[in-house]
């Protein structure tokens, strides 16, 4: 008889969840969101979900209608009530019997959740310590997929050092981004960043750090840095959607800038909220 | 207050069931291991179960005893109760709030399943055709994760195009493996692989292919194979658990050999078989 086990429980297949059938699970096969909300109003909704769906598209999961995956937020989004929202979200390609190939009428699989985020700006203030890792990350970073073992490992890495970020390093010693951040380097009134390619996330925040930029009058340099270079940085800082902009301190053992926020940091944070009011 | 939301219905975030927040689906973060029985008996499970501990500790789930996983398995294989059996198994680092970083307190999930195989010998006599497509895969390929979603892609791939696998090729133009098999070409008496090394999986198959091939006193070369080399091979084959040796008949457009199984590949697959009895 066919059957499954989960953990010490023996169960006929047939009567399996949907969710132990996941290809999200079997294959990291899904892609995913996340989304913040300011003051009660969610921040590049737009964006996020066009790049949901050039992500949906990137493994060729059909069907979606995202304007339903749009009600579906806000609607969980006004249930919960939170005025400053963390929302995560992903989609599967659905639940079959484990088979690398999909048949073509599978369901996809919808999932979200929803909880508050308390802000601390003192610590942004402070900003962060971060250190290297090889970047072991598959070749379609573009695409904001489930596959994110590596990601896991790296960041695992950082925070046993007592990091809070790791800062992902190709073969060629390149800097590409952060295992869950965009990364970026203040030199003069330059501010250099990874150019968007296949091993970078196309990242909404990025957008708008890019913005800011241009509101300052600064400079842009879409070049991979190279691990020297960034510890000679002026001014170093990551970009995340809860978070915004993070100022960088201490990247591996060497202090940046006088070891505090530094001024093109904090004027792009200053520039950065006018955005999500 | 903190909501999740499965398809359409908003659910209570703590009433979710721990399938929903597992690291396997949120990460791909664990690893898993396909194994097969052959007239009632296991095939090679101590090497399963010695890859799966060295796939384990790649990602650092600590704490599970192999001894236990190794009972689960017969557990589950007896009460199944088929001869043939194709059993398929993981572990992931465990059920917790979305979060890369984990807490090493955290409780690993274990998930098997357990179906009949019906082989079909007259298939396998007439070979298969493979396409060649971008290896995309992460770095640590030699750890035998749930991050498979360029295995997935590459395998969609050759099964729209009508093959029945994808042979993945590195930048260098090199042939590092199948999406789900290890690949092999015969050249005079010489049988030429992949050497292991962080992008190859440590196939238990490719193990026993080379133990037939001594046998046979061939002569091993592990090197990585061009694509041009490939289609230029006298017999290609790829290695798989549920079928041990498949010949490879076709390559992209070219027919290898004589478009049969080759003379090597037969008697490789019948030594193959005096292993499995």
């Amino acid at each position: 008889m066919k059957l499954a086990m989960i953990n010490d429980k023996i169960v006929p297949y047939e009567q399996l969840e949907p969710a132990y059938l996941d290809r999200g699970l079997y294959f990291g096969d899904g892609v995913y969101e996340v989304l913040r909300s300011y003051n009660g109003k969610i921040f590049a909704l737009d964006e996020h979900l066009e790049r949901f769906q050039r992500s949906l598209d990137g493994i060729e999961i059909t069907g979606i209608k995202i304007d339903q995956i749009r009600q579906k937020i806000v609607q969980a989004f006004e249930k919960a009530g939170f005025a400053n929202a963390k929302i995560y979200f992903h989609i599967t390609r659905g639940s079959a019997p484990r088979n690398h190939t999909w048949s073509e009428d599978i369901k996809p699989n919808f999932f979200l959740t929803i909880e508050g985020i308390t802000d601390h700006p003192e610590d942004l203030e402070k900003g962060i310590w971060v250190c290297t890792y090889p970047d072991q990350r598959w070749q379609r970073c573009d695409i904001k997929s489930l596959n994110l073992l590596a990601n896991v490992m790296a960041r695992q890495f950082a925070a046993k050092k007592g990091c809070e970020e790791a800062i992902l390093v190709n073969e060629d010693g390149l800097i590409t981004e952060g295992a869950a951040s965009a990364f970026f380097g203040v030199f003069g009134n330059t501010l250099q960043t990874s150019p968007l390619a296949d091993n970078i996330l196309p990242s909404v925040s990025r957008k708008y750090v890019i913005k800011a930029a241009m509101n300052l009058k600064m400079t842009l340099l879409e070049q991979n840095m190279t691990v020297d270079a960034a510890k000679h940085a002026d001014e170093l800082f990551t970009a995340v959607t809860t978070k915004d902009i993070i100022a960088v301190t201490k990247f591996d053992e060497v202090t940046i800038g006088n070891g505090k926020i530094g001024g093109y940091t904090r004027k792009l944070k200053e520039q950065f909220q006018t955005f999500t009011k």
